[in-house]
């Protein structure tokens, strides 16, 4: 039987179902009775849930980030909706597919990871076309790259978005490059490539999306630089001879300035034809990225606007009907 | 003869040739007898000229920014060169060819024309290919977008630079809309065309390049958005309809936004898809000229790094050389 | 009958008149039984109201910035007030009386209006002159001019409120120009008018206050000097010659410059004394306008300081008795 | 016989005055003969002189920012004006007219003075009009007051620079209280008269124009305070009570917030609506004057802008001739 | 019988103590009757309590911030304690122990204040420690500096927190001193004990912590020069000379840079080595006081991190067990 | 023989010894004879050096950075000592004592390295310690850091500084922490050793100083993280265990931050308390020694105050002589 998602729950339904907790605490009713009230989420959305006559003995049996069989019956309250529980049992995250309880992208994972393999592995220069393929040996950091997301909030926030993103950006860059001679095209396809894969490590991605310790401690820019000089030491295996003192240098200052500015978190600007293309592309996309998804995120909304998103500083326009760019629809400019 | 420019002049040499003055002084010898100090110019740099015996009268017959014909001898002084002139006279701007006093593009101007018309021409909507018919039938409007620089110095500072810069903005734009689904392609090309427009009334590019009164007091970005409103009129007398009002709304705020934030000189930010990647695009098309343009100027300079370029804030790498890349020339990294 | 505002209901009352919608939400009660949930406002407040058993059907037939004429009962509930509504029927808004329901000016429109003619039409620049006349021969400009307000909130936000900060300004500016030798007054007195004259588009004002479209993306700076090339073209049928070259640079540099700075929305900063005089005073007025506005509103409140004000960055200080000053009521500083 | 200044210096001259003087060097011609390099200053402006075969028993006898009785003769010297000295003597500067050695304002001191006190002591406030009493019986700071510039560069930087902008502070003040009700006309009043005052301890100019060690550690806006302060513990021996607690805390609240922003050095900013207007009118008055000197100081610069002003961050426009505002010059808009 | 805290009431206690009362609304239950909703507090937190039945006349019988002795009993409601009161009755705050209503430093206020005086009474230069003595005779001064916080929400928020903090200070500086050779020692100790003495007039510290009027307009920093200014008076009484000038001016340079940067409050920067060291200590020793707190508020949290501090723009890491720095409680970093 | 140094030369001298060249310019005089002009330094100065009828050949055989022997003769020239140069010869910079040519620590180096070692192997902490010790065992790194300056202008910018701002920050930190219960004092330690360290291969200091390429791209912040990662693996071979991941975590997190803020240059700002007193005392040491350099090398002169220092953004107050804060030299305050 197909999963009941949270956007499917009506009025009067049984529910008999998986869910993650992501709010739970213990009240006492009107009498004084204890109750749990609870946050229960998919990837569709949320719904608060109470189980009656509950106490400390079953509030200390799962925290939040846990996954609950839960079965009970939805009903109206207030105006929204709500779950009455019958039995709650906690489930091992194992045995739960994750992709029902974490956006994830639109595209195809495998596909995307393919066209990425195929950008890294044709690399005209050996010893970075060596280092691709020491990370993609690297199976732990292949199942990351593959599933963590680009941001928590901000962009591509979904499982896949990172590597939606980065081969989104090799594609840009693959476009641009032929306009702007004098720029190594290996060594920009590469920067893309190590710019956010500290984002492996940044962040949580196995339940809800979140930081690591090592996330808010150090950061994602220090954490790939890292990443990039411990793989290095592998190419040698391959290649007979060591990543070339100069090419290690550009990478990881690739890395360092991708943000662009000192107050975005990045120690150093871009100093190189190579550091600056990586840095623009990656503001391309990510911007281009938070316009469309604003407006794809709100286009059964009748507003000509989206609505204001602080992270961004603005809302976005959408406009009348299509027609009206060709002017069929009404009065023109004179 | 073909004219002998700046940088061929050596000491001993007998100078007959037109220069741009770009400086005047009435200055006193020693012995208190007065003599002209002025700055020879072409495309190729400067150079200073003494006129010996020569008083107001003689002064008082050209200002900075007129061009000379001028005789005389080269010799060095204090190690550097200077010309003792014989002669000095003055020649209309009419006659002299701009193109041997101003630097200009690498690229045909011509050519670059053609593939701008091609663009524009091939515009889907029928309204704003209308439009962009109105510009392209005024003469004046031509020629001077053929020839304004983009920038005074910050950019593509030479005869042809806007052109120059525009196309190269087109070229991006259209290998980078097929990876944007939900943009206007034909908005974002009009509005590469239209976001600089302003800057052939906001410069001077006469003579020396320079800032029009008219550029200072209300600079290219309304400027841009004044000769669309008035060139919008001539819309109707080819498409019989006038431009649509929502499709005008988007054109302004695309010119309006292009430089991305209020203390940039935009009086809104982008809050369209099409205003946001015709920024994006502008923001790397200047960025990646900038940079380019550091490394090329300072090509035959030894050093690793170019000179520190202050509006730019930086230095750009060169690094070794090109073998550094693949590791021939030295030590590794481990 | 004379209208019963909001701010003179009482619990108990019958409710019988009116009223703006400014929120609407379908709620289903503990039954499960849907109600809708409704703000009513006029021009002295807002009040919530409850129309039971109340389906999607009546939801469709208005939407929040329609008008209602609505009749039920006034109870208290939880400590506030609430309407329990029994018929509501959607009005037209020509039919109603606007200045119930938007807060305006407490000075006479047309003594303003008066007032501001005055001032224009005995301007000593006969284009000046002649061009005040174009804008005050447009009748929908008029209208909007002596109904809009100046902003939505910050400042002279009510109906009228543009129009009394342009005259204030104006006041303002000839008291100040005979202590400023060698600024044109003409030119002034022009500058406050045109200054926030974009505002009559950039917002709306017809039912709640908010921003246009156009206001959104374009802005009333560009927007009013837009206004302004298009109503100079009509000056020549009145003086027989263009505007002069020269004054149209001022004006419209007037105009772009008088937020004073960029990161305000002003693309040039004040260049020309006039320009800087302008700004000057409109910030004097509009800082002491939200200075005078923070005391009034809060006068009946016997707390020393007015609540804290975000977008003011501060409280102000109303002190104690008014005989203080003059150490009255208490002991002295020594 | 009167006096020879600076800008009346010739070559040729014989030269026999006193002069202030701002720079001295010991130098070495060729032939390691040592000299001395001085500059010599009055109010029109400054001339390099040299004094001849002249070593450290000459140099050690005064210091830049005595006066010295100087004979020698005026001669051109690589273009420019130099002195040739034949003799130098020490004056005390008691015996020295101030006024020809340092800029003063074009406006009568003693009429200034009159009309600050006419303000001053028809003030409503018996408690602010006996502290103004006590601030004109102290002599010394009475004669601070009318010699103090207001500014070491910026603004009516010249003796009587401080009487100049208060009072036309005071002017802008009296007219401009009318249109403000609820604004205590006294106080602000009291508060243009005292902004400032600080500035009589914060600056140097009984020489050169610069900073005293007080006024570089404390600045003139805690000096004022303080000022204020001791001034206001004789006003009991006028009026029989000690000034109220209210008034000082308001006084002391507009000077420390007559900057307007903590950034530019006031630890508060205004929050009573005197506060406010004292700190509007300042900036009015001092941007006013700068636009207005910028153009006065290069009136007889033939260009259409005033040089840069790095201070000021800007150029100011000055235009074509002032026919163009009424067109008869030139060519129109359309 | 010893005072039941707040945070010692549990379901079904009775309730019969002094409260300090910090809100009050009067409002109706849904049969319209009116009831008191209150706030008690006392150091350890606060509770909601209700007063059935109970209309304007017993309301207006107090005011936020006065002290309630209340019965009633305290029950659950909602998940949440409150209480239902039977009777109130306004107490004077001189029969209430302050120290049972506002939080307290957690050590030994009259030890602090011995090491306080010792630190000064054995200042070597005998005008600085005169002028200790001279503060320190102050009865009123000393009771308040004891009392005092050391801020409302930052750091040190809490009775005794000024005293706490000048202290630690102290320590630091005199810890630091020999390191620093060059810095006066005696300066150093009166800066700091200077430093934040205005905030004894700028907080209210006898209820609820918060501004004083004088505190908002003036600012601790001024008030403190004020009163250094007032006391150094008195100094000539024990020392027979007036303090030297020069240490006035270095005592008040101290006191008006301790913030360090204009933006934050002080109108100047340090430019002495002893203006210097008091900020930076103060500095250090507000930061280190913040982090440190931010973890021991936070110590029964499991959490790894303490929640976001908006005022310190971070959380702050609180890491795994004590052990995990030595390694024993898992894996290690290869 | 010892040393002639720079500031030892005077007019007529023979000139006999190795110099650092600094800068060298192939020029022409009068008759177009070219001669070298170079300037000469060592740790004590510069001087400039021509050497006449000298041509390309010559030039070419050293560059800037070169140390050269010089024989010539010294002489005044327009009131500077200048050299005309006999002979110059390169010598290799292995044969020159580096410490003539740099300016160096007045401390000594190896007493220093001892209280650093002293500090280190001290450790309670055996991962810590273990740490240390294999720094200490890298030769290289040891001689580098008791070599490298702590900056190229700012603070401590001479050999031997990093070391002495090292040791000042330990002994800065073994007297704060008692101050501050809570602190890890091993980590506290650990990470001012680590803050900087980073340095020895951001700047360059075997000739003059600067940056490294490495220095420029990566800066010295990731590079001690790399440093530290590359030592951290060597760990085990002396404990048996790798290091903590928790103390890796911190220790990285330390260097990462220790500029307090992301502006500065620090990808994260300090999260744990270490890492905030680390940052605070490296600000604490920084900016004492900056005011302390700044009264240091200005004693000479007899200004109040040093000179404007514009990174620092301020003169330092010297103020009279040190009598003044006993009163002895004058007049008092009253």
């Amino acid at each position: 039987m197909s999963r009941r998602f949270v956007d499917q729950l009506r009025d009067g339904d049984n529910l008999e179902d998986v869910y993650l907790v992501t709010d739970k605490q213990l009240r006492a009713n009107r009498n004084g009775a204890p109750y749990l009230l609870l946050e229960l989420r998919d990837r569709t959305g949320g719904i608060p849930a109470r189980l009656w006559n509950s106490g400390d003995h079953v509030a200390r049996g799962f925290d939040p980030g846990d996954f609950l069989f839960a079965t009970g019956k939805v009903q109206l309250f207030q105006g929204s909706l709500q779950v009455i529980l019958n039995t709650i049992e906690r489930v091992e995250s194992q045995k739960v597919e994750l992709t029902d309880f974490l956006p994830h992208t639109e595209q195809s994972v495998p596909k995307l990871m393919e066209r990425l393999r195929a950008y890294l592995l044709r690399l005209g220069n050996p010893h970075l076309r060596a280092l691709a393929e020491c990370f993609l040996m690297d199976e732990v950091f292949v199942r990351n790259f593959a599933t963590c997301p680009a941001g928590v909030k901000l962009h591509h926030a979904y499982v896949g978005g990172l590597l939606e993103h980065t081969v989104s950006m090799m594609d840009a860059a693959e476009k641009l490059l032929p306009l702007y001679a004098g720029v190594d095209r290996d060594l920009v396809l590469m920067g893309v490539f190590l710019h956010d894969a500290g984002k492996t490590r940044e962040l949580t991605y196995t339940r809800a999306f979140g930081y690591s310790d090592e996330g808010q401690l150090i950061g994602h820019i220090p954490i790939a630089v890292e990443m990039l000089t411990e793989i290095a030491t592998k190419v040698p295996d391959l290649t007979g001879e060591p990543l070339p003192r100069e090419l290690m240098l550009r990478l990881r200052h690739m890395i360092l300035s991708h943000h662009g500015e000192l107050n975005y978190g990045s120690p150093k600007v871009p100093m190189t034809p190579e550091a600056m293309l990586v840095h623009l592309i990656d503001l391309l996309d990510t911007r281009m990225h938070m316009v469309l998804r604003e407006l794809k995120e709100d286009k059964n909304n009748p507003s000509a606007w989206t609505p204001y998103n602080a992270n961004f500083g603005r809302r976005i326009y959408k406009g009348g009907a299509s027609g009206d760019l060709y002017g069929e629809g009404g009065g023109g400019y004179d």
